[in-house]
């Protein structure tokens, strides 16, 4: 199936002016022609790892069986820091070993994790500040090519994680949940999904939800069903309840940002 | 002609740091592995129609025939709204039926048109919020293998159409034009095309344009005629007149924007 | 080589929201469907010339042997300025004639160059402000499909030339350097290679390096050498030496941009 398709995903905080992602696609190509490179996004904010995460898990089921998710956003470039080789039943997952990969590896109970040490699978001549180029496209572009992951390095157990702020049931019933992504349109995305509202035991329709002196009642179906520049609540397409504002931007609207504090209940 | 090329381009207010774009392509990997996926623009402004049907129209007719545009600008997503599938001669246009199309309709007189009504084309799950993943993506890859398009939907007659401003000539011969889209190097550009300038049976290279207090004589035939920084008139690569600046940013030195008008002639 | 591959990398300072580039890519997939087209940066600052001559000679050396290297910043559109074919022993470059191939010139000794005249190869309709679409575009796409080089024009010897900035070695020791890039991350990049420092004869590791009132002791090999937010000096992975800040922007941290001097050694 690899061999077959060769996705290659791309997650990087290398921006599009300076040609970064552009020189790992060449590395990639020069390696493997026939490779299928995909940005997903090369706009993460610069050593941004959570939001990296986020990215790679509202992204990564939606690929073909196979592909290779590559996720460089690499605040430790150069140091000691490992990368890593995770490989779910479905796909395969490179990243250094900086919690950007913790989000995906709590829906993937039999993934097996390498670390990647073999310098034969890399350029040359490794540079101390872009392993993007020199370490991932070149792993990738072999890997795509069906070189066993057994030649990358050792299994190892441990990696790091980082935490995806849990929302608090307090015993009176209500929720207190947290904007954990604000994307492009300014839609608020909160760390509430569908089975916490369900354990809530309340009226979605009908649930008062508290944001400062803001309250909205009940969660929507449709960015429609408000009016212009009305805020509204919805479940979006990752999954998580998400506070919006039809046809306007609900992060500058309501003046909200990653971090901030949201209560669902009365 | 499709099954052979199978490009699909795309043109979306997506942006590019939330992966959005990126899902969209792992879908189209997943149906339709041999598909050329190119990206038109995913940076519309949030929910601006009228930018992406220009944007459109400035670009389709220079993609390979069968080429299958995918337009996702799309406010009404999740609501009643329909989704269109225009053919004509040498395209396929996906896109909701928002006015989108307008501009492409009023050239392509052979139009038919399908609403894609087929949840057998779609992703299993729906979303109420991306239909881009879920709608768009997969249809487009399951037309660009060889999909009947009667396979879509039901045939309709009338779509939703936005209008193109025109430019009015007055009984003394004086032509009143409007800026209708701004470019990233700041290029202004008008609803006047050179059909418009032939009857005003003028001399293109003396015709006075004015704009508010400022003023150019005649049509140039490239940027470097006039000296750096100056302003200028040019045809541009889509038919119409603009105004320039020369080794500059005509929106930033002339303080002008879409909407704002100018007059051409004495 | 070139019709096995036929990859073509693409720097321009189009953007991407007016869907520019991706013209270029219809037109390219137009007349060679199978090539396949590499974005290295579109996002080049409009008409920096200077700029799109660094990150193509960043990143060339990383493409595969036969990869057609296309960069449209092309601030004399529409006049008498040449196009340029320029072949060196691994690649091909198209270009105009405005110094945007100085610093690959340099290397590459054995480069032939040619001025691209044959109208045959452009699309029948030409603009005078779009010539990514109308030539560079379509020569590409036919150069990658195997036409012959001379078809294209005839040999030239002189194109112009932009300098990069020499550092300046004074008979005490001290070297005067200069910022000639600062990218996305906020790296200072600077026109001092290894070589340089080696000329030098000081210790790396212990130099002092002067910008302004601030002042860093050595060369590092990594950012996490040094604190969070602090500055460092490191060769980056372009072979220059770069100052930086960990974790951070050193251009907003150390307020220095292109064109700003520092001095190395006592």
């Amino acid at each position: 199936m690899l061999k077959k398709q060769s996705v290659i995903a791309l997650i990087t905080d290398f921006g599009l002016q300076d040609g970064y992602a552009g020189v790992m696609k060449g590395v990639i190509a020069n390696i493997n022609p026939s490779a299928n490179v995909i940005d997903v996004s090369n706009n993460i904010e610069p050593q941004n790892v959570f939001q990296a995460a986020y990215v790679l898990n509202s992204s990564y089921a939606y690929f073909p069986k196979g592909t290779i998710h590559v996720v460089v956003v690499d605040p430790g470039v150069g140091s000691a820091r490992k990368i890593l080789c995770l490989k779910t039943e479905d796909y395969m997952f490179l990243a250094p070993d900086n919690g950007v990969l913790s989000f995906v590896i709590a829906h993937e109970e039999s993934a097996s994790i390498r670390e990647v040490t073999n310098g034969k699978l890399f350029l040359p001549k490794l540079s101390n500040t872009f392993h993007g180029r020199d370490v991932f496209a070149p792993v990738a572009a072999h890997l795509s090519k069906g070189v066993n992951r057994k030649e990358l390095g050792e299994k190892i157990d441990k990696i790091k994680k980082i935490d995806l702020p849990k929302p608090i049931l307090s015993p009176d019933g209500k929720l207190t949940a947290e904007i954990i992504y604000v994307d492009s349109f300014g839609n608020l995305i909160t760390n509430v999904n569908k089975e916490v509202i369900d354990r809530m035991k309340v009226e979605a329709e009908r649930v008062p939800i508290t944001m400062g002196r803001r309250r909205i009642n009940g969660i929507c179906s449709a960015y429609t069903d408000v009016g212009d520049n009305e805020a509204l609540a919805i479940f979006g397409s990752s999954g998580y309840l998400e506070i919006s504002v039809n046809l306007g931007s609900a992060g500058d609207v309501l003046k909200l940002k990653k971090g901030d504090k949201l209560t669902l209940g009365n």
